[in-house]
């Protein structure tokens, strides 16, 4: 017999957005119960100790100066960040080209600059007037949400370096290709992420500062606080609505409440039974949001030598494996670690592969930028996260064409006593662990100005 | 507890599909347990009977003349059929304006004519060179995949009528709005219908017969044969492989078997719980095939009124909310029946509303294709399959953009023992009852074929 619960509200999933959601509901004076599938909490935020201490993110890691919910959070929380290592030159591979570029931009012919100058330019305008709340609503909607990214792409840049940059700005926003995104999904992120400049920055943008202890502290500090309202290993199966009272079963506990919140992906919030069924806008929808492919590798090393040649550990490529690096030493440098990103296409190549082949694909990639010596770590682990089975896919879900237009009122649209929350469902950094805290937040505020 | 079940094979869904796969295997001498959701077999496969006898269909219902595994199956069942009512003139309304047409176009301006000819040669053209098999190996698949089919539309159409019948098109076959679907996936759809003309046209296309009795008869033939095989009231929660031998979970049954077939859409697949979890590549996938949406609609008269204006009951619209009628009669014209489809757009609009609002709707669009009586039936049934808790959209699930080409692959590719059916996975009629019944012929020769 499962173990029976009782309170106001529960909350299905203890990521970032289930734990903020309880948090606000309990400081409210609601009694709250937490489920979770796993064994831990944080769901897309899991830290990794490698055998020396050092620890490293497999999942969401940065914070940056817009994200008003996670600086909050990491405040209330009191939780030391420290900036992201941005000192030297960055790396940008073309075939057999290896780019250097002291600023965000490399040293790319004018042509090409030019190019890309004003296609980002547009991209970035077109973002700015989608509405964050309603992006149907946007002016041109349908036609923006009529097409592809990669469509946008083809007729809005016309060299092929300029096309390549932006199909890895999708890849590295979305772990999508840009084939695979509405184009009015796209500038609707962007706008919720500040605009291209502030995604793609380190210094000033989403990857300034990271977690001292990894990222996984926010959702352990929160649950802490929590204590015994977040039950693990408790994957909820089934959800009823009958009259005033939500009945939740997860394996090994059945919990009774007012509310509940969802707090998982859409894809994974369509797994669950529901009883009475979700009305079809609803069910269609969860049906239409995939999440992205990726696969984040780390590799740890004695030092991170490559800052002695006077680069900063971030690079980026127009060909595969590895799309995308960081430098994600220590704070204080007494190791390196380079962080490695196989996203999209590239993480479907190698996501069924062997562990050992995708291990000597991605060292080959970082040996390729970072010379012999990052070809032979001290240490490395690497996370499909399309293999997670509560998770899925990552960074988060996207919209594809058509699916804003048709479904979008759906996305935060209660159903009856049930609440939908999730980085998916945020206006602001729509994917990142702040859009998350904001869903959180929003869910609880929606719960407590609902009626009993 | 749990029924305990033993066999050679446990087919999941009693659609064409899994029926079609348990009557082979069990003819091949295959022990076969058939495990279905709903209180009956057929899945989008379904009758009604109006007042006085009248039998439609709610799901599927046409066959046509290239459709060789249902029309084999007819044959083998001894099922009769009658030709679809082709008699008349159809109707085609554009704003105001109300055209009539003799053979298969209306009246147009000879510019649209020609705008229209030269695009639906194009789209034959195109379609024609997908491989059936593998429609990622395209010439120019990324391309093809990259862009929506609304996308090639606007750009290979020139006038408005021409790209809103491309559009009625669109939704006719795929329930989906043309800025839901990957090009690459409308040409392969095309392609395995026969093309353009073969999928729009009654006589000699995909709507020419119908079954006597209604097309719920080949489920009905089917299961009947299969007698204590196929278990009603059993939804399937989990699959879990153990070394040679995988067990089902169902509520009310617990079944062993060596192998196992998934015969329900891609969308149902996704929430059955499997254990060891699906690779990260078949979990994707299965996120990423939304069904489409439609209402169907039926309308009940004393007499076939529109026969005796020369109309053929076949009307077509730009406009909503019903986009297309056919005369769904009774074989000897003894009643008359309307059938009327809203789909896409209109079926989502529509989706939600009060029953009786739902019908006036759909009333008050038949009355403006033909005439006042169109509004007093006797009687008047409609189904959203998108509500249908064990279907969740019809008629078959649609790929967008880029999911051809990056996920193609793992669409039949069996799974341990676990092997796919369902009209999503056919190389012919992909979305039709003649493609779940291909599946189902393909799946029983893969399991006969396959190591013990």
């Amino acid at each position: 017999m499962p173990d029976r619960l009782q309170a106001d509200v529960v909350v299905v999933g203890a990521g970032i957005a289930g734990l903020v959601a309880a948090r606000n509901l309990a400081d409210a004076g609601k009694e709250v119960v937490v489920l979770e599938a796993r064994d831990r909490v944080g769901g897309r935020v899991r830290n990794h100790e490698f055998v020396d201490g050092v620890v490293v993110e497999l999942g969401g890691q940065w914070i940056g100066p817009g994200q008003l919910h996670m600086n909050k959070l990491a405040s209330d929380l009191g939780l030391e960040t420290f900036p992201t290592f941005d000192t030297g030159e960055h790396l940008l591979r073309f075939g057999e080209e290896l780019l250097r570029s002291q600023g965000s931009m490399p040293r790319l012919g004018s042509l090409v600059l030019a190019d890309l100058g004003q296609a980002w330019t547009a991209l970035d305008r077109l973002a700015e007037h989608v509405p964050l709340d309603a992006p149907w609503e946007a002016d041109g909607a349908e036609e923006l949400d009529g097409q592809t990214l990669e469509t946008w792409i083809v007729h809005n840049a016309m060299t092929g370096t300029a096309r390549d940059l932006l199909r890895r700005f999708a890849r590295s926003v979305f772990a999508a290709e840009p084939t695979e995104l509405s184009l009015l999904h796209a500038l609707f992120a962007t706008h919720a992420g500040g605009g291209v400049d502030s995604i793609t920055s380190i210094t000033g943008g989403a990857q300034q500062d990271r977690f001292v202890g990894g990222s996984q502290v926010v959702p352990d500090a929160l649950a802490e606080r929590l204590g015994v309202r977040v039950r693990l290993h408790a994957p909820v199966r089934r959800i009823e609505e009958h009259g005033a009272s939500v009945t939740v079963l997860a394996d090994g506990f059945l919990a009774s409440a007012r509310r509940v919140v969802v707090a998982v992906p859409p894809a994974l919030a369509a797994r669950i039974t529901y009883e009475p069924p979700l009305p079809g806008a609803r069910d269609q929808l969860t049906q239409r949001l995939p999440a992205g492919s990726v696969i984040k590798c780390h590799a740890l090393y004695e030092t991170p030598f490559w800052r002695e040649e006077g680069l900063s550990g971030r690079a980026a490529s127009d060909a595969g494996p590895v799309g995308l690096t960081f430098d994600n030493s220590p704070p204080d440098g007494s190791r390196g670690v380079l962080v490695a990103f196989l996203e999209g296409a590239d993480a479907r190549r190698l996501g069924g592969a062997r562990a050992e082949v995708r291990r000597h694909a991605v060292l080959g990639a970082l040996a390729e930028y970072f010379g012999a010596r990052a070809a032979s770590p001290i240490d490395y682990v690497d996370l499909d996260w399309s293999d997670e089975r509560w998770t899925r896919g990552c960074y988060g879900a996207h919209f594809p064409p058509g699916v804003w237009t048709q479904f979008g009122p759906a996305l935060r649209q209660p159903v009856g006593r049930i609440h939908w929350a999730g980085t998916e469902t945020a206006t602001a950094w729509n994917g990142y662990m702040d859009g998350a805290a904001q869903s959180g937040e929003r869910v609880a505020a929606e719960i407590l100005a609902a009626p009993a």
